[in-house]
């Protein structure tokens, strides 16, 4: 089958003709791609970022946002069969370790992250597991979806965990009104009553961002955290969701903290330098989140089918790989780009 | 009255003749001091590092652990009276903002802070409200249980909020061996079934800790991170709690937890500087704590009366607080030193 | 004053000539009434069903759910003025208990409930704490907002406490879609994205409700455990909030709960009477629901500014209490009835 | 290989030689029994009392409490293997539905529950999963933990779920102190710093379970409701849990809990029946408890392995069935009975 992989890092992209995975193990999955998400976080594969984290031996297949159709199954799987509609969890899981067992997917001590340490979703077949897929609704297609696996679970997960917190009459800022920024505006606006401040250096995006739920939107030229700070009564806000993490945004979200507020680590680039005696006099709490649970993607993949969660997507044939990265790394891309069959 | 004060930073305290407090609002309460802890913030806020965050006008009376004897009450405090044995809660909080309302005295929008802010208890009376005093069990002294309505309630709220989280199996590391330490250790045992692990560069430390419940003791000789691994698995710690917070305890404890682990910041000096790409890999989370609330002091002191938690001290007349003050400065304290009548 | 005051039990009110309450203590708050809700519970305490509980001397006046303007206030109060818009927290509670430090306003060991144990508000004024006024926005009046101080409060508490367990994907069953109903559909549709079923009796009430926000209506016509169980897959829904609690609706509601559900009783009457093997068998849960805490009140007060919460009233002049109550026994009163000055 | 079988409801068990049970499917394992709890399910059962919810098919071999070493494992089981020495977790879970990915394993949709609904471990080999073996720790003997597997596992999850609510000065009841509550105690004083009052009709009992770190002992006389109040200033006990659930129990213990207490019922037999106007002016909860999940059962055996929980076991052989069952159903029995190979 085709296959687009990593040859070498500070290279391009490759497309090649590999075997197609087969089912070998009794929980074995083969998905056929509808849709597989390009995401910031392949350009910095290909950058190297990941290379020590990963330990993935060169090539493999990039691609770690997949939806599609169910092509083929192990010998004991039973709720999914050949032809359903699925979206596909990023990460394989044993099934066993305490994480597993706790619903903690994320930190399964055994797991494998398809397109980061072995093969992904930029090809015509992905093998996962029995664990990674959920069967989504019949109005929704795999191409539309696809992103959500990854970047719109990841904001889900960041999005809700804060929720949980929040009450009406609270405040929570999102910085960034990008991609992840766009699915976080929705998920908040679903799941509480907390007034949603959105913070962008686009005055584009936050205008949309706006349109689409948020209460009230700043432009990040400078006067942002005292913009913020005026929204929320002076005080700050409970919650910061800070979806940039790089370029100065942390230490602008700490400043639009209330004390005893939660910030949500997603973006990554810079570090979190914060003095002590600020964390500990202010009594804030930094939180990380990574990508969600299984479970967190069925709730996401419901409030997609209720219409609660879109996004806006351009498509691109798979062999059309490169031009997809380069439009994303210039932002020439509105919503999210997808490599389709 | 006689009041030790601050009269300029980077100066030593003073004694003063100053007016006794009284009553002037309706929940006023003025304690008669039994003994004021001496603590290192003290000796931080000679050094000028509160100055701005504090906004208090010198001179001022330091000392911000009291507890002692209700001497008159405002008219409309009924829950105590003349006589009655108190430790005092650090804060005089208003009750009526959001935040008090919650249970939260912590983040009074209206508070004082005796000692920080306003006049503290290195003297024969304090001033403070109905809403701060805690009655204590006729078995506990004054004198002994001071150190524990600051250093002591401040180690309270961090291990309680930890062993919250906390089940059989996993491990919670004690960064720093000293008062905060010692009774960090005697909470969690308290509180929790998990394994406590102990490191302080002080071997006498490591070992009075052990003494005490810790379940082991690592020294802090370069091969402290190395060994909390392999006490915990490989995998690190589920909580780190750090009492220290300078000399690099920062970077030593965030190598110490496990993926979704809590570091919780209590000592301060340095600052937490981590990788934004690290926080969200492994998903860590920093938990600020300040001291805790009124209902954690009850707690605390429930335990103080059950014998579970004890602090030594070395008590020292009023008179002599620069030698307890240089003692604490050059290490010379075993426990806390306390300011007495 | 004039005040409308139970007189005997089994007896119908009778209007009064009183003295008008003055302000006494340092946190004493009179507030001139501008609108008192009728409520069942009213109509109970005149059947005697509180009379036990409440130990209340005869004659009193009657009325627990009160707003007006601030007409006096003690020497201490400082976060409220003459003239200020203020709803009227149905509890008057003493801020030093446990309970109240915790944010527990409800379990208050020293509480006072007006209407219920001491002088209520179907008056002209009506004598309540500092603790207990909270300033509502300027676009609400308090005759529109009076029924929301208790019947909404306790919906509100129900809703939101179920709410916070609640996940996209699930289902809650509202019981009884009368004036709590009403609100609590309206609350849940704020916190949360689960899906709403409200099941009741009338036709008119269950279209009403739809109109307002729940997902699916089933009207109580025996077939009605069936049709919740159809509509939440087989297995039954994973909250119910039973505002009835009356001719066998909670025996309907066990029915409708899946495994590990939680069934909040709100509404009074009859029994919870389920064998033990059927609660463990599937681990279910009955939670109590009394009315919310001060900060819920904050809390639904944001909701109602932003429109989010509306109730139906019916306005009837203070001397026409008689009317009032004699409508709502006989199920006339769409919504509220409210009595005014 | 011999087998104890439930041969008609209201019969005698009977020993069978049946096949030994076979590996067929890939997370298979199979279970050399060491030990095997004998109940008071198992008596309930044969009354028929879980006929209608279990629908098993008779004969059928009767056991859910078991121990022993892996004797085979499927294709795909890693994580165990031959000769390993095991406790058995009560279900058979599917890992894949909702609730078993949340690591709620209790509530698997697709359970099965062996000794209940099909084979158990009144014989010489149980079939399981791999989902269900939990390794033990060398020092423990699987005849000596075998009663931990579900009666423990049950006592283990009530407490540790009260536990989390429970503070220092808090007050849990437990009721019954036999095989349940005398795990109950143990585990309330490893989780929490709560008061342990313990209530049974046995003094011997209740001496045991007051020897074995409960702080109150009280014997059900007819004046424990009234002894329970006095041990917890008046107000009655933050939670109670209910190990009986017959006799009158709930009754007593619903007199005994404190405003907004939690009611945990484990025993059954009789109804909660309760009028829902005390549930509610009291704001009490009644929380359903039925096992616990697969980490509860890790968990209980690290404190089996600290030696922090114990059990006292009276072994017979398994020809020797009868005889242990009449010796637990005329109350003979000092802690647990346990088959043995």
């Amino acid at each position: 089958m085709k296959a687009v992989q990593v040859v070498g890092y500070g290279k391009n992209l490759e497309m090649a003709e590999v075997p197609a995975p087969e089912v070998t193990g009794p929980y074995d999955v083969i998905v056929r791609i509808g849709g597989a998400g390009v995401c910031r976080t392949d350009i910095h594969i290909l950058e190297g970022q990941w290379a020590q984290k990963s330990e993935v031996t060169l090539p493999y297949t990039i691609g770690h946002e997949n939806a599609g159709w169910i092509h083929a199954v192990g010998s004991a799987v039973t709720h999914v069969s050949e032809g359903d509609k699925v979206i596909v969890h990023p990460l394989i899981t044993c099934g066993l370790c305490r994480a597993c067992r706790a619903g903690d997917d994320v930190h399964c001590e055994n797991n494998l992250f398809p397109g980061i340490d072995t093969a992904g979703g930029y090809a015509e077949f992905l093998k996962t597991s029995a664990r990674s897929v959920v069967r989504i609704d019949d109005s929704l297609e795999p191409a539309d979806v696809a992103a959500l696996a990854d970047a719109g679970l990841t904001a889900y997960h960041a999005a809700a965990k804060a929720a949980r917190k929040l009450r009406p009459g609270d405040r929570c800022v999102v910085i960034g009104a990008g991609g992840l920024g766009h699915i976080g505006v929705q998920v908040l606006k679903a799941l509480t009553a907390a007034e949603i401040v959105v913070v962008d250096r686009n005055p584009d995006a936050v205008a949309l961002a706006v349109s689409i739920g948020a209460d009230h939107g700043v432009v990040a030229d400078g006067s942002q955290v005292e913009r913020v700070r005026e929204l929320s009564g002076g005080r700050g806000a409970e919650a910061v969701i800070d979806f940039v993490g790089e370029g100065g945004s942390t230490k602008d979200g700490v400043g639009m903290l209330r004390q005893a507020g939660d910030y949500h680590v997603v973006g990554y680039g810079e570090n979190i330098d914060v003095p002590t005696i600020d964390i500990i006099s202010a009594e804030i709490n930094f939180i990380g989140n990574l990508v969600g649970s299984y479970n967190d993607l069925c709730e996401l993949m419901v409030l997609a089918a209720q219409g609660r969660v879109r996004l806006h997507t351009v498509k691109y044939p798979l062999d059309r790989f490169q031009d997809a990265l380069d439009d994303l790394g210039s932002g020439r891309i509105r919503g999210r780009a997808i490599l389709t069959p």
